[in-house]
């Protein structure tokens, strides 16, 4: 591994102090400031920042890409197991109409591979384990009139997200109203036996990784209708499925390959270690301050979440709709979790290594083994409410509860695994969450325009501001290549 | 007026570049930075980080309170009119059980006035102008079945804020259910017709100026609850009502007397112009770094809003529960506008000055003429979407529609003002909006006591940290005095 590869990757070449500094993520500034000029300033080297990067360049415009961190990648990280190899600690999988990252990735040399999903998924439930076929969400849960009262109304809410705005749900007809409500608030109306309720909130957990309380009814309907692409329209299904949805493909190598291509590709127009600070617009353009280095540009690419980007300075102060939006668009809480075994042991056991739980703290798993199938991984989910009750607890606790889990569902087998590692994004203080921003009740109606909105020569990406497929991925890509292009035509 | 007390009051000694540099809220740091020492380090010069600095120094506490802005006061804050005089352009009354300040303002020698209360009020609904005495909220309004729907759901509040836990609402038996729900969520269950959904609406609209659908029904209850103190428990009325509520009294020469006494005794313990950007904690104790000074404490203080707190940058980083809570207490959106008459005229019509309508863009007025009457001034607030929808809005246009509001209440002799000024809290960076900020749904039992558990040698105080009259001057107060005990303690 060259030594710039393991820069990127951030593992490997830090000195042990600058790590803690990194991890503190607060270093002081370097006391000797470079100055720099680029015709852009890019803010994040996560996939946003670094496909702005890569098209701006294509069209001859220069730029210098700012990254807090010591690695690139934002929530795409491979997350090192402690045996030389890494698993997917953040973003991992790819699905059908995510065209922009296939594209990019077919680009870039990285290939793919199906997620494992042969054999039953495991239901728990009330302290019971059945298994079902994966054959769709749920298809083959033991009949309950619950999961008819699920099939409802999924089927209402696809409805719903048919010629849906995607991207500007403020645009909606019923976006006052639609807005006003929680998902859980419409949910509990359209639905009355216990197991569809929980479900329907397991909707949201397994996908966004927050209570459904504490979204938006209106966020929802657009994050299911941004499931898809310009020519098929999204659903909850292709959301949720492996096979047919969103989690049906992986990234050989993991999906950290991708934004290590992209910046070995940029060079040294990404700087590691320079958080952002400050933003100052004058006449001839932006000022960007990072520590350790300012950059002057005619434009500014921000892109981090909106929680991150309300706590760069600003001169002059930006529009009171942006700064209040930045305070409104919160992270969701989550960990992800993976053990390593010999062998994928569930597999024997006619296992796909999928979990669906009413019980935490791990509550979805998936099988994160490599193509060969050599060693075994099991992943799961810490989300909500059960990240956050261990976010501040050592982490032999969080190991402890999570093999707890892995053990009720997959067996004695998964306690003793020869490997474990834990990515805490709440701890993170680069992502602040994960794994994305989202908004309550009333915030898209009021302030959702701000996402995406240049304020002067300020511009925003990063998957919160996506059309399609925000929140993962393929909105990063698109994000950058929207921005790229808004951009382009600007400078 | 002495240049010290000019200086505090934060009008007429800067220069128009310094006065822009403040506005655009992110002034370069100057080049030189004075080191400094103490024991406490202060963050904030608003009500709360004033008396914890006062108590600390009754203590014999060596303290340095550093302030971002050009004055003190924080959200108490005298609008200059252009005449020479002010008028409270952010917190303003006080009433009865809110003691803390009360005892401060005597200790002070800060007189208060009775709030103008004579006549009937104006209630504006469905494009209709009726009047109403003013014993009570909407006590009088014409018969409307509305109005029993509102009495009987103000019963029922003020019978589930009994025994609350005021200040620690996520200790509530109910509290996870309680913060499922919006409080507008509740009041469509509690209520079926329009104006008494209205009237409630209006009850969250004029207390924390957001709409009732962004604020969780747990915040509510202990924002009731805490309108009371030791012994007396929180009603809505003592919230809502003027006499024997919140809007009774008000100070002479204005509220924002209290922080300049209390500043000009702090005497140069006050630093202004001194953003906090970055807050470091080694074995030693903290270091916190300001535009321009670097003070070394053993202990600091905290006394801003949680989402502005949330944009210090921490070294190492904070709990995540900390990080995540900034991210999800938002500031509420208001504009206060003042317009100065020649004469209180609205008092010859046999009216108080004080309106609750269901129009904006002002939808809630009060009589702000000083104790001699003379001028006549009505101050109104423009409150949540109002407000959001005129952030962006030329001064003009504010000016016009407010004037519009003011003459459909007040008929036309409101609409030629002498004098008219606005304060714009949404605009203003050092404060991200107003009056306070609040929980939506969910935050508070996953995050609630992060607001005052203290990380480390860092405390936290302002008024959202309170237990008695959260969001109001006195619990400022009362957070500014149990932060003191805390630290005192602690030293």
């Amino acid at each position: 591994m060259s030594v710039t590869r393991r820069r990127l990757l951030g593992t490997g070449v830090l000195t042990a102090a600058g790590a803690a500094a990194s991890a503190a993520g607060a270093a002081r500034p370097a006391a000797a400031t470079t100055a720099a000029q680029a015709d852009v300033a890019i803010v994040g080297a996560g996939l946003a920042g670094l496909v702005a990067a890569r098209r701006l360049v294509a069209r001859g415009v220069s730029v210098i890409v700012l990254e807090a961190r010591d690695r690139v990648g934002g929530r795409v990280y491979g997350l090192p197991l402690g045996n030389g190899s890494t698993s997917e600690g953040g973003a991992e999988f790819i699905g059908p109409t995510q065209d922009r990252i296939a594209a990019l990735a077919a680009e870039l040399g990285v290939r793919t591979f199906p997620t494992y999903n042969t054999g039953k998924n495991v239901y728990w439930r009330n302290g019971r384990r059945t298994l079902y076929a994966t054959d769709g969400f749920l298809g083959a849960v033991p009949p309950d009139i619950g999961v008819v009262e699920l099939k409802l109304a999924m089927t209402r809410l696809n409805a719903m997200a048919r010629d849906f705005p995607v991207g500007e749900p403020w645009r909606h007809a019923q976006a006052r109203e639609l807005d006003a409500d929680s998902f859980e608030g419409w949910a509990h109306r359209n639905s009355f036996t216990p197991s569809a309720r929980f479900l329907l909130g397991a909707l949201i957990h397994a996908t966004m990784s927050i209570p459904s309380r504490e979204v938006s009814m209106l966020y929802m309907l657009n994050y299911i209708a941004s499931a898809g692409n310009e020519s098929t329209p999204g659903t909850v299904e292709r959301l949720i499925d492996t096979k047919g949805g969103a989690q049906e493909t992986r990234f050989v190598d993991g999906s950290q390959e991708i934004p290590i291509r992209l910046a070995a590709a940029l060079g040294d127009r990404v700087r590691l270690n320079a958080p952002v600070r400050r933003i100052a617009v004058d006449g001839a353009g932006v000022q960007v301050t990072a520590d350790g280095i300012t950059v002057t540009a005619r434009r500014a690419v921000v892109a981090v979440p909106p929680a991150l980007a309300g706590r760069i300075d600003h001169s002059p102060a930006l529009p009171a709709r942006r700064m209040q939006l930045t305070q409104r668009y919160p992270m969701g809480s989550v960990t992800k979790v993976v053990a390593v075994y010999p062998t994928p042991f569930w597999r024997e056991d006619g296992l796909t290594g999928q979990v669906l739980s009413d019980s935490g703290p791990v509550d979805v798993t998936f099988d994160n083994s490599p193509p060969s199938g050599t060693p075994g991984i099991l992943m799961g989910f810490i989300s909500g409410s059960y990240a956050r009750g261990l976010d501040a607890a050592p982490p032999e606790r969080v190991r402890a509860e999570a093999l707890e889990s892995f053990v009720r569902y997959f067996g004695a087998r998964a306690a003793a695994p020869t490997h474990f590692a834990a990515q805490r994004w709440d701890t993170e203080v680069w992502s602040g969450g994960g794994p994305v921003g989202y908004a309550p009740p009333g915030v898209l109606t009021d302030f959702g325009s701000a996402l995406r909105e240049p304020c002067g020569p300020i511009h925003w990406a990063g998957t919160e501001t996506a059309g399609h497929w925000t929140g993962y991925m393929d909105g990063a890509v698109r994000s950058g290549e929207r921005v790229a292009e808004e951009v382009g035509r600007a400078l």
